[in-house]
């Protein structure tokens, strides 16, 4: 029997011990899942930086302290913590958005909000183009951007990825820099932004770079908040040169009840829901690192504490 | 010279004329193509279901009426039609439909309706499952279905196909006859029928068959209006056996302004917007099939009077 301490607050316990469960038990492990322990029995540590256990001197048996979130900043530098340590990589998280971004797209392009809007009896046909006819630019192009531009042209539409350093990806067009971002909003109908926030992203979507796109563009952001000036956005949209919007990120979540997002009838307003940790793959991904200690098979995403991830 | 009648509306002519031309002399073929011909001198004809033309009998030298359409319904049952018939396999034709079952089946997938209706300033966050966790079932796997269950599953659904008769597909989990409408059905969160209009198909999803559903599935049907019992769909949409429809197609089109459908607050009406010949890639299907019989080729899709389609 494997005992493996559950140490996250309370009331992910709920959630998450069904998918452990199920999980450990299609790896075959014979484990005692449990929210208490003697310190001297636990074998391993599903650990979220905002638990109670913050000193892990007494758990001198335990094999591995598995992280439940991608940040482990918070617990790194703990210097009671001498076991490996491993980073959460869900895939599910990268899977969750390519599915949110990929139906935000198709709804933009096969036009849902037209037909949405015109259900009252009047028959209009108005056929959206092929997807191979519709240019989609995605800004930012690491794992989850690169993620969602394959998938989009899997289905036909010819994409650009746009990043700060030159990229490459099989099928897509790459651009960078600030001439390559130019030419990558000019020939976007539909834009994705999937940019991490650093000082040269905040506000990258200001009111110059919005009017480098054709009229009518759509914009869909699961990326970042501060990634688009509000106020140039909303100006964007009541002059039509932006079409429509989905934000899922905001510079202040959730977003008050009275921000102007909320009440633009051609703004979607998402509650940051494009991606996030999913319990049944984050559970797989714990299971496997279990499963691959107790083979002597090598961690996966284990935590360099020299650099810090 | 070969003599092609074109028997379709008068407002095709001027889309299809300059396409036509340029696909049978990309073929190397000599066409004298026209609106009007004496019938006896007619060797093809190209034909769309709606049009003047319904008496076959007198077009003695034709080798083929190759249909504009996928849809044969109209035509099939023609008693004086004794020439071999091709319905349309347009690839544009096909990429559309993929393009709008996938767009609408990722819609309801992440709850994009859901979203649209909350947009009064409540930050109410509900996660989707994956793509994995949402089975989708689509009744008829021809050409287009088969094509729409590929992309699904290449999305992650696990995606069930059904047939009259015993197919496979890669990937697909197909089922087939009565024992399997069942199992398809029990199985399927979303629902996409994409059957042909035969005396077996009409009002295939009756109210009996809408109860094998799990509660609160969706429907989408860019098939034909009659598969479909809208009498019986309206009730499992009341009663919430059915979460919400988008119908694309309709016993009667348009779809009358006073018909339920339009009014109903979880159905979608689309004006048959899901699939339509292209005409550029129409055409090039149309000149192949005349090079075919000119060259004495087995025709592509040629219908089986005995089935139906």
């Amino acid at each position: 029997m494997i005992n493996v301490l559950f140490a996250a607050r309370a009331e992910r316990w709920n959630t998450y011990a069904p998918e452990l469960t199920r999980a450990f038990a299609a790896a075959g492990l014979k484990v005692d899942l449990q929210q208490e322990f003697a310190p001297d029995v636990v074998d391993y540590i599903i650990y979220a930086p905002n638990s109670d256990l913050q000193d892990f001197t007494p758990y001198r048996r335990c094999k591995a302290v598995l992280n439940l979130w991608a940040g482990v900043e918070a617990i790194v530098t703990n210097p009671t913590l001498t076991q490996p340590l491993t980073r959460m990589v869900d895939h599910g998280l990268t899977q969750g958005m390519v599915e949110w971004v990929t139906g935000h797209v198709l709804r933009y392009h096969i036009g849902i909000d037209h037909n949405l809007e015109h259900q009252k009896g009047k028959w209009q046909r108005k056929l959206p183009p092929l997807s191979r006819d519709r240019p989609v630019t995605i800004l930012g192009i690491g794992a989850l951007g690169s993620a969602c531009a394959t998938t989009l042209a899997s289905l036909g539409f010819p994409v650009t990825g746009w990043s700060r350093s030159p990229k490459e990806i099989n099928g897509i067009t790459c651009l960078s820099g600030d001439a390559g971002l130019k030419q990558a909003l000019e020939t976007a109908q539909i834009v994705v932004t999937l940019l991490p926030l650093t000082s040269g992203t905040e506000n990258l979507l200001n009111a110059e770079r919005l009017s480098w796109l054709p009229h009518a563009a759509c914009l869909i952001n699961p990326g970042r908040g501060p990634l688009i000036d509000d106020d140039a956005l909303l100006a964007a949209l009541d002059s039509g040169q932006i079409a429509r919007a989905t934000l899922d990120v905001f510079r202040v979540e959730p977003l008050p009840a009275d921000h102007p997002y909320w009440w633009h009838p051609r703004v979607t307003v998402t509650p940051h829901i494009a991606a996030d940790t999913r319990p049944a793959t984050a559970a797989e991904v714990i299971a496997d690192n279990v499963s691959r200690s107790e083979r002597g098979v090598p961690l996966r995403y284990l935590v360099d504490r020299s650099v810090g991830y």
